[in-house]
Parts: C-alpha cells; structure tokens; sequence
C-alpha cells in the first residue's frame, strides 16, 4: 500500500460572486433605497443599484478547475441571464 | 461676479458596499442554494452564503467625506448591525 501526499492538491477556495441587474433593467429596490437616503438627508447620492453577492466555499481538488465550475454556477443557476449579469473572484485560501 | 472653477473637486465616486449575514446566523437562502447545487451534481461547493451587493453613485463633492457617508449609510440604512456585517470600497470617477 502506498499512500501519496500532494501538497496543496486538496484545500479550499473561496468565490465570492457579484450579481447585478443589467443597465437598462429597472431597480425598484434600489429606487426606494436612493428615496429613503434622500429623505435622510443624503442629497449626494445620485443612484442606488441593489444585486446580490453571494460567497461559495469550494473544495479545490485538482480535478476540477474551481474558475469554470464557479462561472458555471453563476451564469446557470446564481444569475438570471436575461436580467442580471455577474462577476466573481476566487480567493484560494 | 467671480466664478471659481476648482478641477476635480466635483465629480462623481461609486462605492460597492457588500452587506453580508454574520458568521453565526443561520442562512436558509444560502443553504438552499447549496442543495440546488449538489442536486445539480457540484458536490465540491462545501459552503454558500447569500448577502446583498450594492452600488451608490455619489457626488463627490469636497465638503463631503465620501468615506464618512457611505459608512454612516451602510450602518443606518443598508445592513442591521444585529444580524449583518459590511464592508465596502470607494471607486472615484
């Protein structure tokens, strides 16, 4: 029996993933932040967008190459493509 | 009549405030998201936690320290210090 240790083969990565509505979508939710604000007080705030940003704690084995699976994942299932778009980044960890 | 023009000194700045649950606090939305994820066969996503993304567009201007804002924001409108944390980066145009 032989056992094989690779260094850093195995460990975890995070994603951290930005989903916005495309430019020309409206923002209600983001409409009535900027309202609020400006009723506060906050006169020199111009626009208001509202996305999400969501953080996904991956195994990095090196199987998988963690950047097209975490692209996968926004563009199928974390975005809706029609509306949204996104970005990420992958901090290895 | 004198007109003081001072370059820059009024423009326009965006900044990202990420608003995200606390460590402790249970994340039903992220948890479902995860179990779409391993149903959908990515079994190497461990962990997924779902915050909220913002972007404000502000002027710039120089009585304003757009540091001071978009902090007293954050904490007072965008996030519920009981249960959330933020964060937040400043881009100036």
């Amino acid at each position: 029996m032989k056992s094989h240790v690779v260094w850093g083969a195995s460990n975890m990565a995070h994603a951290n993933v930005y989903v916005t509505l495309k430019k020309d979508i409206l923002d209600p939710q983001g409409e009535a932040v900027k309202n609020a604000l400006h009723t506060l007080g906050y006169k020199n705030v111009m626009d208001v967008r509202v996305g999400k940003y969501i953080v996904l704690t991956l195994e990095n084995n090196s199987e998988n190459d963690i950047n097209a699976v975490v692209e996968e994942i926004s563009k199928k299932v974390l975005s809706n493509p029609v509306i949204e778009d996104f970005s990420f980044d992958i901090v290895e960890d």
